[in-house]
């Protein structure tokens, strides 16, 4: 049975790697662009989305205020990957906002940078694989009733990849990654041309179109100002999200090859300009054919239908956005188990997380993740609308806590240059502290709260666990020198008849200590004095205890006898030995009384007594019994 | 928290009972006719009612029929009666139909019995309690939403008197037994003198009671002469549920007050006498003032109504008609478990039911019954109608086998009048095994079919059980004299590092053994150096011995080298003494690598390996660390 599981398990998860592998599984640049910028890339088949739902209620006006609002976005994008440049140098062991925050700000701002953290690669999960499956639904929507079982597979199946080891990731991630960047440049360049040659087709009217959030229909028309500058700010607040994924790249930075810093930074700007490339073109198309975000299909789908036409170009750009939605989910399957790892570490996480499994993938970190994430696809019903107000609070605190982590770091280093860099940083510490500000301003109500309720507890859990373990630490370590050692051992076997099981106990018993003696629990009186006569002419130098048990319990009378003997100090040390028995099948363990068990449960929380179960195998010979045999003879 | 829940435990259930206390809990004749008789007498609630529902097709002629068929049921009553008070005085020690059916006519017949009382008795819960509950609202409609809730409820209260113990039963159910035995009086007599004195208001024609199941309606008028014979027959099959229940007493003779046979024969003639008056009484009222099925109301109610009117005696009706129809449940939990008892006695049924509880009644198996039924319940969504036709086939098949037992009793012991008695017994026999063919023929596709699969399905079970108690008995059995000692044993103690863990694994080890290594698992080789240095520097005379792990396992290097050994022959006897931390919290185990269960687990089924876990309470000080303390002095 557990040979067969191990093969099932060889099967699904591949044959164990040995730890000196380690260093071999280790990215290119190409492959680590694929597998950590997914993330980031692939914003851009939501973010403008979500700017456009947000500015709706301004009617057709809101179309003009996309492309502005996305060149700040963009800007700020830019600041930030500058930013992080200087981390991936400074911090080539991974400089993660944790450790980057810890290291320079001390342990809380540390600990604020891990939840915020680990709470948002929970959410790139479930908003990636919720968008990669609206991509799907936009292209075939007879799928759209299936959308959350959808959801549920697509982390599964991530999972077990990761589980599996992280090169085969890297192979399988490159092709569609690349697949979507090819297609985004050809679609933000045959529209631009469509555009400006005149050759574009003429817009549907958005009345026409009925399964659009129209624009018409929601529009209040013109507002007042302070209400333009908030639902602009929203509208910026939510579009926020293109950012997040920025920082897998510092995080990450052993995964690349040697010269690993240098290899990262080049690949962080590779990244940068990627992503401000498609989503400034994606916002500019948006405008340009009067897009607007349909219930049944994206914003990114409806212009890829009208620039692209429906054919098969079309479906290739779907089919691309799906895949690198999901890949995407994977960076969060990357960093959050290492992330989980290092507090684990630090004695802030269960220690479980710490092990790398027999693919040296962090395995209990991946099914967490994978859990957590499925719970929130299922709660939100894979709807990514309703996922992304609570997206990117996270993200930009730890922009914040790195960078001005960062800026506490060049003031101590004071390295050539330090100046400027730590202006640098502390630009890009105070922009995104004030997103921040905007963000938990704008979206609280929409679900930002869960986000603002969770960090904090979060911490209060992470300082909890820290708390047990250093107490545990102080508790267990050992500076004296050697242990006394115990003067009296008494062996207690409980016996209810002469059988084999019996005869193990007590022959182990015997082997253990000088003073063995077997307890009979008396529930049936009657049966005592036949028991008794037995004993006697066994004689095998043990004494029998009867223990009367008016209420018929079997364990009561044992912990009084032991009781007992603490009390009088007879003993220094007490073994309870007990007779188990181990069936063949495993129903047959449901004809038999788990007594071993129970005695083990009782005794657990008392000092100076130990349990130990005998067991006895049922259809086989015990060696202590092997020379009766031969001398029965032949009969 | 053990403590808390044992007082929770004693408010529930009452504190225990000596076992001495038994032989007091016996029932007078009044109190046993309650407990023991409610399964019978109670029928009269359903049973006319389901030949009306069988008969319904022939429309109005039906009513025609429900007499001289009720009729035929007390006559066959009246001669089982007969042949029962036979088996009370042949078997004072309790004749139940497996006592019987296995003395006189095999083990396999007595198994037949005994798996067709248990489905039963199962069934007698089931159709009880969803015939109280239509009791309870036929007088208030309102109630019918919540029947299935009802139904539960229902058995886990019972089932939670059961667990408190016997007398305390006899007491609550003598009081609703004989009032229902009064108001059924009042009832018969008020009738019968209201329809022969001519004081009867007039029925309501059936086409104006939009509820009852109407004859009008199902009516085919009239049917061939052998339909009219298979319908009778099917009628008579589903009212012969009025008899279920007749056996309880025979098998409970041992609950009555000495002289136990004779109280119980009087008893069954007076449960026989009332059954037999009530069953006809209801089924004449029936015919007399035409009345239907309906699908809210039952028969006895609508009766009741027309006949007490609708004021305070007909809501006494209705109440006492439904508490003794849920004590009548109450006949299956004494009997089930007691049942459930003796086959466990066998070694049939799993140990564990033949252990009295602290209240000393058969705790194991009224938690059995209670959750087997309430699953009927829910499934057959509380239906008296849908539940019946799986009824009465399994009651059948032990009155047959139980008095076919008497007559090869009365052959074997030839006591004075063995010619007359075995007629009887016989004649008794003949009539119930007809019935039972009558029974399988007339419900097969109703639902009788479940039982007769399910009835040889139990067998196969109780023979597989028992097959298994005889293999473990002989296997088990030690005929030997005094069992070989060990030679030589090896204590192996896995270390992690030098702790108070480990410290106090190392003082048992060698308290039990000259031959103790500690083995470290190296799972990080950077570490090794550092703890074989402080290992010296330690000293204890203990070696250590590293077992390199490239794959990181803890556990697969420690297999290894227990193999090793093994296949060596290095010891007769190995034991593996592993630290086990015991934290002071439930929580506090979640961030602790259970090493020492998966080891115990490991070894489970390894024959001369021994597992011992050596609890080190966390906050606590291990007595062998105890003078450490006065040889450092006061610093």
């Amino acid at each position: 049975m557990t040979s067969g599981l191990l093969r099932l398990k060889r099967v699904v998860f591949g044959a164990p790697y040995p730890t000196q592998r380690l260093e071999h599984e280790r990215l290119g640049k190409a492959t680590a662009l694929a597998v950590l910028s997914s993330d980031a890339i692939s914003s851009v088949a939501y973010a403008t989305e979500q700017i456009l739902i947000v500015l709706a209620v301004l009617g057709t006006a809101a179309l003009g205020y996309v492309v502005p609002v996305s060149v700040v976005i963009v800007a700020l994008l830019v600041l930030v990957g500058l930013s992080y440049r200087q981390t991936v140098f400074a911090y080539p062991s991974g400089g993660g906002s944790y450790t980057v925050a810890k290291d320079n700000l001390g342990v809380r701002a540390g600990l604020l940078a891990a939840a915020a953290l680990l709470t948002d690669y929970v959410l790139t999960v479930a908003v990636s694989i919720s968008g990669g499956i609206a991509a799907l639904t936009s292209a075939y929507p007879a799928l759209l009733p299936w959308r959350v079982a959808l959801c549920v597979v697509a982390v599964a199946l991530l999972a077990l990849m990761n589980l599996r080891g992280v090169r085969e990731s890297g192979i399988v991630f490159s092709v569609p990654t690349y697949a979507f960047i090819v297609m985004m440049l050809a679609l933000i360049v045959a529209g631009v041309w469509q555009a400006l040659s005149g050759a574009a087709p003429a817009p549907a009217p958005a009345a026409a179109r009925a399964d659009a959030v129209s624009l018409a229909m929601h529009g209040l028309g013109p507002v007042s100002g302070l209400a333009l500058v908030y639902l602009l700010l929203r509208g910026f607040a939510e579009g926020c999200s293109a950012m997040t994924g920025t920082e897998a790249i510092s995080n990450g930075v052993t995964v690349f090859r040697p010269p690993a810093s240098r290899n990262a930074a080049t690949t962080l700007g590779w990244m940068v300009a990627l992503l401000a490339v498609f989503f400034l073109g994606t916002s500019w198309l948006a405008q340009r054919y009067q897009v607007l975000p349909g219930l049944t299909e994206t914003v990114l789908s409806q212009i890829g239908r009208h620039v692209l036409g429906g054919g098969l170009p079309y479906y290739v750009l779907q089919a691309s956005t799906f895949l690198i939605l999901v890949l995407a989910a994977n960076t969060a399957f990357a960093d959050f188990p290492r992330l989980g790892s290092i507090l684990a570490h630090d004695r802030y996480m269960p220690r479980q997380l710490a092990a790398r499994g027999d693919r040296l993938a962090f395995s209990n970190g991946i099914v967490v993740l994978a859990a957590v994430a499925t719970m929130l696809v299922v709660v939100f019903r894979g709807d990514t609308h309703a996922l992304i107000p609570l997206y990117a609070v996270g993200v930009f605190v730890c922009f914040t806590l790195s960078q001005a982590g960062m800026v506490v770091h060049w003031r101590r280093c004071r390295e050539p240059g330090w100046r400027w860099r730590m202006a640098l940083n502390g630009v890009g510490a105070a922009a995104t502290a004030l997103v921040v500000l905007v963000q938990i301003g704008t979206k609280f109500t929409e679900g930002a709260w869960i986000v603002v309720l969770i960090i904090p507890s979060f911490i209060v859990l992470l300082l909890g666990i820290h708390r047990h373990y250093e107490r545990f630490a102080s508790e267990i370590r050992y500076t004296g020198q050697a242990p006394l050692m115990f003067l009296h051992h008494t062996v207690l076997v409980p016996v209810a008849g002469i059988t084999k099981a019996t005869a193990s106990a007590l022959v182990y018993a015997t082997t253990i200590s000088e003073d063995v003696r077997a307890l009979y629990v008396e529930t049936e009186p009657g049966d005592t004095d036949a028991l008794r006569a037995r004993w006697e002419a066994w004689d095998i130098g043990v004494p029998l205890v009867v223990l009367p048990s008016p209420f018929r319990s079997v364990l009561r009378p044992l912990v009084e006898y032991v009781d007992g003997m603490q009390d009088r100090h007879e003993a220094d040390l007490i073994s309870v030995v007990v007779p188990e028995i181990v069936p063949r099948r495993w129903w047959e363990h449901l004809l038999h009384n788990k007594t071993a068990f129970y005695i083990k449960a009782l005794f657990l929380f008392r000092q100076n007594v130990i349990v130990t179960a005998v067991p006895f195998h049922l259809g086989s010979r015990p060696r202590w019994d092997a020379g009766h045999d031969a001398a029965a003879g032949p009969v």
